[in-house]
């Protein structure tokens, strides 16, 4: 007897259909605001700052925030010192700091999942740690797909049904959509890095030069980090 | 080279991110109200009339339409002499009739797809002449799969899948969605029954003892029609 569920909404634009009410949300965008978070944390930061708006970004820049990052179409906006790439938080700078994200698609799922129980930062880079920390808490789960502006997208909807495959022992599947996730996840995880070179963000990004990025953020498991979001800002559980 | 693309949105809630003009709009929701007009129109209908709320169908039935159909969360809605179950349209009196028909789900997706160049009606039971169809008009496509209440559910997804599969000789990839509905039908294809029975809206269905229903609907090329939305009704091209 599975005594939770697992439900997976593929875009932000549906996420009000859910009830979020005490239970997990596991916010997803693998390329690349969710990757880079979980590389920061990783690197040590004490803390990241999600903002939904670029104004409000522009106010901590104004303050002095000096690891402060502003994507908008895959790229980094003017006046803002840090972008979206995981590489650009590999660095001594990054530990024990407080950083500021706002982004196209992943820092809108973040604000729209805060009702929930419990709001976590999922990346193939940390999948198992945070399946792992999941199946510790007894909590019904959804995974929220950053998408892109509204739409499905290939690289979200392939790590809810890793996501899903994780958490299979412990969590029944709450309705189609995780049904949907797994078998697509099964049907082209053997083939991961060649599928996602074809999806539209990857020829999107790959415009901007930045396939290394892609690889990096479909490799598995490569950091042990949760991040969970307290308050307004992301903290290692 | 293929000339056009086709692309799949999951919910009538994303439509609006679409740009429908000039492109063909698929309208799809299997279990049941395009399995049902499908096979109306197979039987003769003369036409069909989908209508999206509940107190319009009221107007159709108080001037003296007896083939009117309402449906809300699967079950017959109280005074409407019709339900959603295809297998009440296989009858002589479909034949050059006229039948209005409101669902909790298709009609709605109809109604929004109404800025696309054709309307045309989808399901299992005429897949292959749909497609063929669409092969002789050089257009794009877009599927709309009308989901349940807004969330993406199992059976019309896997249609979506079904329909880019017959397409693709023709039309490519417009974005990721179709790759993930081609995918996750390959996947289940061969299994395809058994898949629908374990989804969320068969269960529902099942509690109306309509068993027999999803069985049909999941039932491949019975009838060569497709209907069309030519102003507000749908006839057969």
């Amino acid at each position: 007897m599975k005594n939770n569920t697992v439900d997976v909404c593929l875009s932000p634009q549906l996420i009000d259909l859910y009830d979020l009410e005490g239970k997990i949300v596991v916010v997803v965008d693998i390329l690349r605001a969710t990757s880079v978070m979980t590389t920061a944390m990783a690197y040590g930061a004490k803390e990241i700052i999600p903002v939904e708006k670029l104004d409000i970004a522009r106010t901590y820049l104004d303050k002095g925030c000096h690891l402060c990052a502003a994507e908008r179409g895959g790229d980094r906006v003017e006046g803002f010192p840090l972008d979206n790439s995981p590489f650009s938080y590999m660095n001594d700078e990054v530990k024990d700091s407080s950083i500021v994200i706002t982004t196209t698609n992943g820092t809108v799922a973040i604000k729209k999942s805060m009702t929930a129980g419990q709001v976590l930062i999922g990346s193939f880079l940390n999948l198992t740690s945070l399946a792992n920390y999941i199946q510790t808490q007894n909590q019904d789960v959804v995974i929220h797909c950053a998408g892109w502006k509204g739409k499905t997208n290939m690289e979200d909807t392939l790590f809810a049904g890793a996501l899903v495959e994780k958490l299979q022992s412990t969590h029944g599947l709450g309705c189609d959509t995780p049904h949907v996730t797994l078998n697509y996840w099964e049907s082209v995880k053997d083939n991961l890095l060649h599928t996602i070179e074809n999806s539209s963000h990857a020829k999107r990004l790959n415009k901007l030069n930045i396939k290394k990025d892609i690889a990096f953020c479909m490799t598995l498991d490569k950091y042990e980090v949760v991040p969970k979001l307290v308050g307004d800002k992301l903290i290692a559980v």
